[in-house]
This record gives C-alpha cells, sequence and structure tokens, in this order.
C-alpha cells in the first residue's frame, strides 16, 4: 500500500508532513502523557496550542485586531442559518449573489429566517461565469450582502473581490479557497469555511468576524448560535472539537514554514495554469467556465465522449489518481487541487489525461 | 515520557487499543492509499465505515428500529437549543428536572426558546440527592420531559430512570453516563450525548431519538437544526466529523470486543466501588453525594484540609495521575473514570490517597 494522488473535493488532502506529525505524538503529546484528544480543552496546555493556532493563523491572512477568530462546528451549512440570526434583524433583509450551488443553499437557508433578496445570478451563463458587479440590484438597505467567493461544484472563483460600498458587509463562504493565496481580510465583514479543504479535518469551521458586527447579536440567541457567545468565551463556551483544532494548527504551521500565502499562492497558480492548460490545449477535454473566473482550486472538465468517463476514472485510478469524478449535478470529472496536493500530482493528472486521450481520441 | 492515568472529565481518556489501531492506519486508511481523514464522505469505504459504526452502537444499546441514530455536532449544549426547537411546538412546554449545572443550564437555553417548567430540583439537598419521582410536579401536557442522568460536575446520577408515565416523552443528556452499562433506549424519547467521555473525541454529539418524534421537526427549520432532516440524510446533510465518526466506531468495537456493556457495567462498578470505599473508609476524605445517587463516571470528593488540595494535585501529577482537579464550581477533586480508565488507574488512585492520608493527615 502506499499513498495516492488525491483530488477529493472535501474532506481533502492533508499535509502529509501534517499527518506524521499528528501520528508521531498520537499516543503521547508533549509532556502530557496523553494523546492531545485525552487533554482537557481548559488545560493550560491545550489553551496554548489553541492561541498558537490562532495567532499563526491571524498572520497568514493579516488578520487585523478588529476582527475576532472563532473556531467552530457545524460546517458552512450551519453558518448558513447562524449568519442571518446573527447578522440580521428579523425585519431586515439580506442581499445575496449566487454564482452556483453553495450560494443557492445558502440564500435557500436564509430564507427561512428572514427576508432575502437576489442582487445577481449566474444563472443567465449556466452559471459559467460571474455576473458583473456593476450590475448588481442591490436592496434600499441590506443587513448584508453574502457571495461565494469559490463555488467548489462548479469551479467558478472570484479571483478578486468585487467593488462593493463599504457602507453593507460582505459575508462571504470561503470554504474551498481560505488560505489559497493572500486576502485582504479587511474587504470584509465576515468570513466562514468549513475546514475539510484548506484548513484541517472535516468538523471544525472557522468564522472570521468584525468585532463591531457581533454587537449584532440578540441576546436571546442560544449559546452555540451566538457569535458573540463565543467571542466572549474565546470559542471555547462548551467543549471545542479539540483534535481538528490541533490539526488546523499543524496546517497553519506548515504553511508558515513552506513561505506563507504568499508562496502557497504561486504554487496553486502554477498548479491551476499547468491544468487549464492541459484542457485547453486539447480536443478531448474541455472546462466550461469563462477565462477570468476560473477556480484555483477545483477544476471541473468533461471528456469528449462522457460514455469513457468510467473508463476514465478506472484507468486513473490504477495510475493512482484518486477523487476525480465530478459532481453529480454537474458530472464529467473534477479534480480538486488544494494547497496539500503538490505540483506532482497535477503532472501526474496531466500526463494521464494526455496518454488516455492518445488511446481513445 | 509514557502514558499516564488520565482522570479527564472531558475530552477524556480513549481505550489505548483505539488510539494504536488509529495511529497505525493515520497515514493510509483502508486499500484507500490516504488517511480516513482525507476520504469523502460520500465515498463507498467511508459509508459502509459509518455503517458499521451505527450498526455496533444499535448492537451495544440494543437499540430498536424504531429509533434513529444521528451522529452530529455541537457538543451537548447545541442540544439544548435543537430539542426544544425540535421536539416542542411554540405553544408548548417543556418539563425539567434539575439536578446539577448541566441541567440547569439545559433549562436555561430551552427558556430562551420555549416555555419551561421546573418539576423538582435537587436545590434542597444542595444538589447531592435526587427528589423522588412521586413527587415532582409535572405540568398539564408538556411537550417533553427533561433530566440529566449523570451530573458530570456534582457526581449525581440516577442509578434506575424513573418511572414516568409514558405518554411524556423523556428526553436525557446522557453525556457523561452513555455506554458505561446496558440502558432500557425504550425508557426514552431522545438520548443525546457529546462523545468526548465514552463515545469518542470531542467534536461528535450522538443523538438516538424515536422516529415518531422526528415527525414534530417544523419543515421551517435550517437544515442543520433540524434532526429529521438529518435523520432523511444519514446525518450526511453536510460534511459529517469523519474522524470522530471513524474513532467512535473503534471505540465501539472496542466495547464490543470487551463483552459488550454488561461486562463495561462489571468493571464500572468494580472501579466505583473501589473508590466510593476509600473515600468513605477515611476520615480524611469525603464524597457529598447520597450513596443511592452516586455517579458511577464521576466522583468529586475533598480533603479535610482544603489547603492541602494543591499538594494533592502536585503530588499525584508526580504519580502520574492527571487531571484530578475538581472542577471550579465544586472545588476539591474529582476522579472521572470513564470506561477507558482502566481497574489499575483507580487502584493506583487509592493507593495514593492512603499514602498522602498517612503523610497529612
Amino acid at each position: 500500500m502506499s499513498r495516492i494522488f488525491n483530488f477529493s473535493a472535501g474532506p481533502a488532502a492533508l499535509p502529509l508532513p501534517v499527518l506524521k506529525h499528528a501520528q508521531q505524538e498520537l499516543l503521547e503529546w508533549r509532556a502530557a502523557g496523553a494523546s492531545v484528544m485525552e487533554v482537557s480543552h481548559r488545560s493550560a496546555d491545550f489553551i496554548e496550542l489553541a492561541d498558537a493556532a490562532e495567532s499563526n493563523l491571524r498572520k497568514l491572512l493579516q488578520i487585523p485586531d478588529e476582527y475576532e477568530v472563532l473556531f467552530l462546528q457545524g460546517g458552512a451549512t450551519n453558518q448558513f442559518a447562524l449568519m442571518p440570526l446573527n447578522l440580521a434583524a428579523e425585519d431586515e433583509v439580506i442581499d445575496f449573489v449566487v454564482t452556483g450551488s453553495w450560494g443557492k443553499k445558502a440564500m435557500a437557508e436564509a430564507g427561512k429566517l428572514r427576508r432575502t433578496h437576489l442582487c445577481a445570478s449566474g444563472a443567465e451563463s449556466g452559471f459559467n461565469a460571474i455576473p458583473k458587479p456593476d450590475q448588481w440590484q442591490s436592496s434600499a438597505d441590506p443587513a448584508y450582502i453574502h457571495w461565494t467567493p469559490n463555488e467548489t461544484i462548479g469551479g467558478v472563483e472570484f479571483l478578486e473581490p468585487p467593488e462593493l460600498p463599504d457602507t453593507v458587509p460582505s459575508v462571504v463562504d470561503m470554504s474551498s479557497t481560505i488560505l489559497s493565496r493572500p486576502i485582504d481580510v479587511t474587504r470584509y465583514g465576515a468570513i466562514y469555511a468549513g475546514a475539510q479543504k484548506n484548513i484541517g479535518p472535516a468538523g471544525l469551521t472557522v468564522v472570521i468576524i468584525r468585532r463591531d458586527l457581533l454587537e449584532r447579536s440578540p441576546a436571546s440567541l442560544p449559546l452555540t448560535f451566538s457569535y458573540k457567545h463565543q467571542a466572549a468565551k474565546d470559542s471555547m463556551l462548551n467543549t471545542p472539537p479539540t483534535f481538528a483544532w490541533y490539526l488546523a494548527g499543524l496546517v497553519f504551521q506548515w504553511l508558515l514554514d513552506l513561505g506563507g500565502l504568499e508562496e502557497m499562492g504561486r504554487r496553486n497558480q502554477a498548479k491551476s495554469q499547468l491544468l487549464y492548460g492541459a484542457i485547453d490545449g486539447s480536443q478531448f477535454y474541455s472546462n466550461p467556465v469563462e477565462v477570468g473566473a476560473r477556480s484555483w482550486m477545483n477544476v471541473p472538465f468533461t471528456l469528449a465522449e462522457p460514455q469513457l468517463d468510467k473508463v476514465f476514472l478506472e484507468q486513473a485510478a490504477q495510475a493512482g489518481l484518486m477523487a476525480l469524478k465530478g459532481h453529480r449535478s454537474v458530472g464529467g470529472m473534477r479534480a480538486s487541487i488544494y494547497n496539500a496536493v503538490p505540483l506532482e500530482a497535477v503532472e501526474a493528472l496531466v500526463a494521464f489525461m494526455h496518454e488516455f486521450e492518445k488511446r481513445h481520441a
């Protein structure tokens, strides 16, 4: 048995040095004489770990002091409900820009709790392009505007955040693009991300939120629903997912050690250019997304003959290239090339695609 | 470095064979060529793992078919809010029996969402006894009655569930007693438990709920709040905490291999009898809980001279006996002796207590 190249959309590949580090100390962490999983979250050792993880994440993303960083549970889907409950009053409206499946879900969930308004949608382009920000139809006084910087299924990404009025906070689901390159956190009111792509294992959700927005949280919210309460308790109002938090800390350290997000961004750009180049340079593979909106992280592509999909997946698996099946709503293939997927994996994929095309085209 | 005896209240000790198993395959799980953390929750391999974990839990607790088993996130504190939202209509009242800190919190959280009624409280006994069920003052037509089979902080446990009318479902927080011995699931409408005591690592919450009660979930609930939606999607409406689920599965297998909950119950009874015996047989240590309500899992005790607490903890740590400090609201000591804490740990603790008493009494 040996490790394969893993193109899973999430839970996704983790950096091998992180897994090895965790493996080595899985039974005895530090001087605790116990696994990190067996240690109280209120112990001095664990609090030090938690603080270091937060501080390294702040360093990586250059998060200013006026933002809180929360380590929560429930995934992005849980935040689809918690963001409206915390940030919009019952009579307020929330604006949504929908560029794919996740944005659509976020809007549907918010719609159970608050009034929502669709500012713009990628539907006209078949969700293969981002509607131009100067054509977004905002509502008069929205609580916030929600958009999805990277759509994991469609592979559509805002390569730059849109220019929007300062008065309306942007709330964004960054699950599949966070930490892939530098961002300007001050452009956002709140950022949330499920961990299982670029942060760590499933079961952890990071929320980065401007402190003044915390004051919108109604006092009547249950404790675990309230970002304000979570912030006041340093994300430990009840037992947090300690092992996931620990692993995220190891991932943050790995990113700092390799040169931070500038370097990670260079690597990710190179990986995605190589793959899109191979697709565009062939008559056999294609990607439907407008060039200026192509995701660096999730690259869907189709074969000229869909009846070859099964053979492609089988032979790719035999070549050690795993989890390439496209999402059922899109079909075809999808290569998710998150931070922990090395250039060699993409090179191997591109070589395989080339060989496969020669055999079957 | 070597592993110590771990009396942490949670996150708590895990079975050593489980940790070793996880360590051994942390980089390459099954034939996947990847860590179990790196595998999609929708892959055939992971779904098989998830199904096996559920089926082993059903075997251990003899859960009948008319109950759903959910693997969720957010801890018991999140269920303090989700139970009222799912099981009580807005005009209904929920009955509470409060026998300690966690019951009190559960009632306070429910009180933000629904009308609550205090049926009975352990306050008169200083929360050292369980109010007699025939004196509970139920309300006329409650949606359900909530109680806490084991109070982790006070160390007060219902050794048998109370006899209650069949018409009102019991909803119980079993976080710190589930899997410690056999229970009759049919006595409950819903059971919930944070994993980080007897199930697995923090970040997983198990809910066992009678199927007919799922029909109470309002369709308007956000997906992640709704037990009904979670059940319909086999707890995978979004990415679940896969590694915690995997580890829980290993714990369930470990329990089956050692003989199931009958055998675990015998071991836990022996451990707790040994420790309470040492406390009661001394003039130096004491436990305030009424004998018929003493927890098998969490044993708080105080020293005759509280100024010796610090020395006790220091010397215990030197002897490899860790995490014995009592909860700040109670003071003194607390030994949590969950399933993964072996008899040898309790023997070592009792021997140390005896020596310490000789030196300081």
